[in-house]
């Protein structure tokens, strides 16, 4: 039996994993500067918290885990187990008799589910991040995968906007710490409600939204057509165009759009609420901190989801040498927590990519290289009282803090070598009967190729 | 609706991740120092990787996922869908038509799986370690979770007993870090198979194992017991309890073993590969690393997986507030990819109970007490000019890399205050008018309840 793994998931090997955790760092180190608080929620829920969260395609999409014990299931209930595998079989696909759990499907569901068993507890406004893995049943593909990794900051109960100017400064700050010049595209859901009343047909924000979410994809030819089918005609269309044309500094930006939306009170909202953000956003923050980043206001800008209700965010890689989409985004939603039966609160969130994040900072050749390889200094085993020797030296190095191995056996010394290259350790040392005599060992650079005697007193100003 | 989570499963609030993280964190940089590497496999298997590893318990506990896209299966197929329906029910558990994938059981079969399947690329001796969670169906009771952390460290291709002295020094130095008094037993299985030579049934080496795992909890008179049950005789039996009473240094010890296991070639091997463990361990290590712990040569150690085939090693607490079971293990096996089939590696590891662990330190008031609450200082919003000067104040703290956060809303002070106190904040700054005009603030300190006026040129020292 040759052994896989299922479609769609990863093994990390080590160079991986330190670099997935150099961008977790990086984050969490941003998200506890700014007042975030960690949370972690388990990978299984109950399938009725996530079933109708995410739409019929996301009902079909979830992993769910089958029961246990079910073979122990006997007469009534094992009739009644026969009738209800018919449910998983149909439309419904699943039944709390046959699965009543389910692996997460995103982080906002579980924050909203544990906003609500713990509200009573919780100082609020809570300001929570999470990093955890995520799972969908989707087809798999280039950059796309069955376990993937979300990475959210979300802050509930409350409505100020320092809070959208908060989380505009935390992914400035990040993608500036990460290499990454961006660009952070900003509009609200009240705008995009000014501009299907600025084509007069008000009830059809979100068909407007979803037709300008594929912009970039279709062209506006084809957002007219698709507009079209959707009841709206191309003369009202026509009316929305002139705003997405709008170019020049923010403020510039602004000041355009509030001149053509001076009839629609939405609108008018849409620009004061992103003004308001930009204000608080540059209290908060020096030019610095978004060094090769801008902040960009963007009318197009739409976002598929449909609970957002204000603000709304989305993060693209500015670099030439990147062709990438979305790598963040978020918004704020007025009642995420009324699903689960606590109304009135309000939250903002945002959320990272971290697998094209990854991707990006690959590309862009910009993980720190001492990332690479753990461990630096490799002992070489010459076996009897010089593998003491080694030992020695390596009970030194870890005394001085210097992560370091030994070659476990006396094996031949092209084999130990060999292992050393494989494992791409930067420096080899080598104690033999004449370094042990002197105190020393020998020490070979294999970067440089260079081999120098260093006096054991010495080595840690030469390896550290 | 009342929202839940899965019995066995928990969320794990700000205060207890950031604990955790701690644990974790103290691991990784030990196991990094010891030239370990991290690894982190997929959360779902292969169904056909898990099964029959776990002995026929195991095959019931692991957790199967439901197959995505039944409802979608017609014709022929859909008729097969049925006849493996009843595999499911039946003592089969599962069939691939309706669950193909599965959650991780432990880290050791996906760590083999991981190293079959990379062996070409693997530079051999492998060092790893994987801090990852588990899912287990198993009865949830105190301490016992469906979903828990496993933490495991594991070296595969040599079979030098230098490893096993680097897997003693990693416990002994993780656990004196953590300020855990800890006894790490060591035994053999040789020893163990040299004990059922000395009572006279050298095939009873696993029965023999299995009633003397049970030693603490059953007495020696119910191993006798048990043992009779199995074919060994009380006569027999009373052979082996001369080699439990032994007392002394390790040394003492295994000179006293030696002169009982005289006549046994396997004894003699055990004894043998302890000695040289122990003198390896301590070429390696200082008595302060080992800081309140100790290694304990114990031969009615027996650990219960048959897969162990030399040094088996258990770490308990010794703190007498502390009563626990292990709180970690291991041991070396000589042929775990053989399942997979790549014959001839022999490995050795050793496991952290995370769960446990977790727990003592907490009973010991073990956790850095600065851990607990995240960003220490809140700073209150009295609005309009008060407002720009608190996040000018906030700009500042970041900026000198202290967390801080301003309450989003200029809500009644009250109202801040109770969030500062739930929050649990050590500093609140009040930035109201006169503190502006002055170019200073007033900073409260909830710890001694103190509040002094604190320039803002000099709040890094006052905070930092």
């Amino acid at each position: 039996m040759k052994p896989g793994i299922p479609q769609g998931t990863r093994d990390f090997s080590p160079e991986v994993v330190r670099k997935r955790q150099y961008i977790f760092n990086t984050l969490r180190t941003i998200f506890e500067l700014y007042g975030f608080q960690p949370l972690e929620t388990p990978a299984m829920e109950n399938l009725t918290t996530l079933t109708g969260k995410y739409g019929e395609e996301g009902d079909r999409l979830i992993f769910k885990v089958l029961n246990n014990g079910l073979h122990e299931t006997t007469g009534d209930k094992r009739a009644k187990l026969e009738e209800e595998w018919a449910k998983v079989l149909s439309k419904a696909y699943s039944s709390p008799v046959v699965t009543e759990r389910a692996l997460r499907y995103d982080l906002t569901i579980p924050f909203a589910r544990y906003v609500v068993m713990n509200h009573n507890d919780l100082a609020l406004p809570f300001r929570r991040y999470q990093m955890q893995p995520v799972w969908r049943a989707d087809r798999p593909q280039r950059g796309r995968y069955r376990e993937f990794w979300q990475c959210d900051a979300d802050v509930v109960g409350s409505k100020s906007l320092i809070n959208e100017a908060e989380l505009l400064g935390i992914y400035t700050t990040a993608f500036a710490q990460l290499g990454i010049p961006v660009a952070v595209k900003v509009n609200s859901r009240k705008l995009l409600q000014g501009l299907s009343e600025l084509a007069g047909h008000p009830d059809k924000m979100m068909d407007i939204t979803i037709a300008l979410d594929k912009l970039d994809k279709i062209g506006w030819d084809g957002v007219v057509s698709e507009l079209e089918t959707k009841g709206v005609d191309a003369e009202s269309a026509a009316k929305i165009q002139p705003v997405l044309h709008i170019t020049g500094t923010n403020t510039e930006r602004l000041d355009a759009l509030a001149a053509l939306f001076a009839g629609s009170e939405s609108g008018l909202a849409g620009i004061a609420e992103i003004r308001e953000t930009l204000h608080y956003y540059q209290l908060l923050h020096t030019d610095q901190q978004a060094n090769g980043s801008e902040i960009v206001v963007d009318v197009s800008l739409a976002r598929g989801l449909n609970y957002y209700t204000g603000v709304i965010v989305e993060v693209v890689c500015t670099h030439p040498n990147v062709a990438m989409g979305s790598i963040g985004g978020g918004g704020r939603y007025d009642d995420l927590t009324g699903l689960f039966g606590l109304k009135g609160l309000s939250g903002v969130g945002v959320s990272f990519g971290i697998d094209r994040i990854y991707d990006v900072i690959e590309q862009l050749n910009g993980f720190p290289t001492q990332l690479t390889s753990g461990a630096q200094v490799l002992i070489l085993n010459f076996g009897g009282d010089n593998e003491a020797y080694a030992l020695a030296i390596l009970k030194q190095l870890r005394a001085d803090g210097i992560a370091a191995e030994v070659y476990p056996d006396a094996a031949k010394f092209d084999k130990q070598m060999k292992y050393a290259n494989k494992r791409g350790v930067r420096y080899v040392l080598l104690p033999g009967d004449d370094e042990r005599a002197a105190g020393a060992v020998s020490v070979k650079n294999f970067e440089t190729g260079s081999q120098q005697l260093v006096p054991l007193g010495e080595l840690k100003s030469v390896l550290g």
